[in-house]
């Protein structure tokens, strides 16, 4: 997410919360009415705010989708990695554990996921090549994890770890079928994912 | 697809033809513009045709939004729907060459999928209900088939039929990553869908 905030103050940490309120309120916004349809002067009127105030954190419209766009892949590389720096009990452990709280950010971030997915194309050729990098990232960070577990006896041996990109196509489709109002709960959605993707990863 | 043919004639078989053709010329201009961003005036430049024709076609712009949208679903369905009236060995058979089959559908019909991913929000209350049964009723015939496969013992018995949604996810995430440019062929691609299917499914 971009912000101002460089060293923790009470000043940055006032510019990191505007930040995030106007991200938050965005992408309602977006997820709502469409990007090619809101202006800032929507983005404006639903917060409160004036437009001046809006470019003081942001040069364009188009930076605010950006901003939307990084957030899910942004705190899916994070946990990823906190978690790869952690303590596990072996591979499988350790891909249950990152696709278990990579489907619960998708789930938490829900509309900020299902603008990027549909607004994506709105992106800068650089803001779109930048979140694209984070994705690959995240992809081989999960194709290596694979491959060690597959070397370790741990997965199937006729496993490719290209699954690790069916993997992310299960955890990003979620959001575009899952309702909080609807028959199964997030951690049973949850559940059902890590079972899949352990079965993708031929964990036996 | 809707189409003013009933009974086959040189004028129905026109009328499909340019039916077709509108369809086709919009999804494309609607995949690189977005919905929002394109008029019927667009679509009739784009044509060479007059904006009048194509009201003979369709009343608005969003019954070719929803024509567009439909397609995919619809020739899944069909697809579906004649592999299980086949003969085929056994119930992994069967799935193998649903998802195979799908899979070449979506590739295919790429920009058409996007499209309806993107801009499903802008069909119709109505349009929108009718595409969703579509899909819930090849979820459905999916999560039947692997019912009827654990039963036989084909599928690990501790698997879910809700996986059916999870094999559609698989499917239907494909147009949004996948590249005729890219590094992995079509057949590939398929290849790997319809490996990936069956171990969600427990084909062991």
């Amino acid at each position: 997410m971009p912000g101002k905030a460089s060293k923790p103050s009470i000043k940055n940490e006032f510019a990191a919360f505007k930040t995030n309120r106007i991200v938050e309120v965005a992408s309602h916004l977006f997820y709502e009415r469409g990007y090619s349809s809101c202006t800032l002067d929507h983005v404006a009127e639903r917060l409160g705010v004036t437009k001046p105030f809006l470019y003081s954190y942001f040069k364009n419209k188009e930076a605010i989708l950006a901003a939307i766009c990084e957030v899910g892949i942004s705190e899916s590389l994070s946990v990823l990695e906190r978690t790869l720096a952690g303590e596990h009990a072996d591979h499988r452990a350790l891909l249950a554990e990152v696709v278990r709280q990579v489907g619960r950010i998708v789930i938490d971030r829900q509309e900020y996921v299902v603008v990027y997915q549909r607004e994506m194309k709105h992106l800068s050729a650089k803001d779109h090549e930048r979140i694209l990098r984070l994705r690959h990232s995240f992809d081989h960070q999960i194709a290596e994890l694979i491959r060690e577990g597959v070397e370790a006896g741990e997965f199937r041996e006729d496993t490719d770890s290209f699954v690790a990109v069916w993997i992310g196509g299960l955890i990003s489709w979620i959001p575009t079928w899952y309702s909080p109002q609807g028959q199964k709960s997030a951690a049973d959605v949850i559940d059902q994912l890590v079972d899949a993707a352990m079965r993708l990863a031929g964990a036996e």
